[in-house]
């Protein structure tokens, strides 16, 4: 029995999704509590491994389970053992033919940067640019350079073992009062991508960098031309498509 | 010098405002940036001691300074030795004429209760309900109780240095795509007071209590009435206004 969960959490304690030595994350405490639920270690796969500090909406993971619980039990079940800072949202019963990092049709990730004054309570959920003001009609604009299929090497810390030849489909700019949302859609991103490609486009929002020089660096394959990182903290995973829901 | 601050937190991870032994509070923050500033220790004065992990965007403080600093400036130098969850919004320079504790007319506090599914990223900041949903009008018309001015002696924890009488000016409940806020403005509130009557109105929500029922807790002057507290996370120190700001 295979069963498909998509899980919520708020990523400021956590260091990222994937278990580590000596460190809180995500994978854990989910394989704790089904531990609880099965009496023995069951191990947890996630379609994409968060970041410190990231935030999820619509993680999906997989575990094997020999318990035949319906959906909503087994959702209840979960809940019940999990920190304040993790929910699955979501359970659905499946088989082997469903594995949480193939077929993936793809991703959404969402990153939240307040051109407001600061405001504390927001500290850990969105990105405060350290100078003034954005020319947001210029980040829009420049955004374009990366739509498409390219090689992303420059926007990516390890690339040794991976193809870096992602294809982003939309990259869309929404202004509400002060808050400006970058939603990305691709196939797949690189290690650090979208916060790589962020603090390029926060650069251009500044007039420290123009559209040309985003051309130029992904021309570049190489990292050296966008050596900045967007804090981890205005990123959100808010949505995985796979194949089979394509026409959703 | 008086220097008058209106200051926000997110009250997640401190013991409340007020300095307290081996906890973490907001007072010990803002006079620890205050004494690398003064290279001295300078005592900070709030208008509400907010409790553990309530939340603050109007909480209103003053100290005295030797220093003559201008309005920007002194903001900015506090601002640059504060940590990430706490913020001065506005610096006012002032003299002794001016108290923080005194002269207060109102105070507006809010209360948030999600009535959407559970959230783990407003985990610290807003209340979800334990059982299902909540009757929004049963509550509204049940708060009516409180407006004006009575003895809220059942609706604290200590009262016996404090005058329990207490001018409730209006409650207001917005509801908003699931995110229900409840609006408190009156002269001044007793020691767990809006936690204890959001407590209460929770319970006329489910249908366990009735407005009948909370004019007799209210009568009996005796918190065995209302024994129940919201949590804290729930509650956001809005805005104090004093005398001489009673037109704005």
């Amino acid at each position: 029995m295979r069963y498909k969960c998509i899980v919520s959490y708020d990523g400021t304690n956590f260091h990222g999704f994937q278990t580590q030595l000596n460190s809180r994350t995500v994978q854990e405490e989910l394989e704790k509590a089904l531990a609880i639920i099965h009496k023995e270690r069951i191990n947890v796969l996630a379609c994409s491994r968060t970041d410190s500090h990231v935030h999820a909406y619509g993680q999906v993971i997989h575990f094997d389970s020999f318990l035949d619980i319906n959906e909503r039990n087994m959702k209840q079940a979960i809940n019940s053992y999990l920190p304040s800072d993790i929910y699955v949202k979501e359970v659905i019963k499946t088989d082997k033919s469903f594995h949480a990092q193939h077929n993936v049709f793809e991703k959404e990730y969402h990153y939240l940067i307040d051109l407001g004054e600061y405001n504390p309570l927001y500290s850990n959920y969105r990105m405060y640019p350290e100078y003034g003001t954005l020319d947001v009609e210029a980040m829009k604009d420049a955004s374009s350079v990366f739509i498409g299929e390219h090689d992303f090497k420059t926007f990516t810390k390890n690339y040794e073992t991976t193809n870096t030849i992602k294809n982003i489909k939309s990259i869309d700019f929404i202004l509400d009062n002060n808050l400006l949302t970058i939603k990305f859609i691709g196939n797949s991103f690189l290690y650090n991508m979208i916060r790589i490609m962020v603090a390029m486009l926060v650069e251009v929002g500044y007039h420290h960098l123009t559209k040309e020089d985003l051309n130029a660096a992904l021309e570049a394959k190489n990292r050296k031309y966008a050596p900045k990182l967007a804090t981890a903290n205005g990123l959100y995973l808010v949505r995985i498509k796979y194949e089979d829901e394509k026409s959703e």
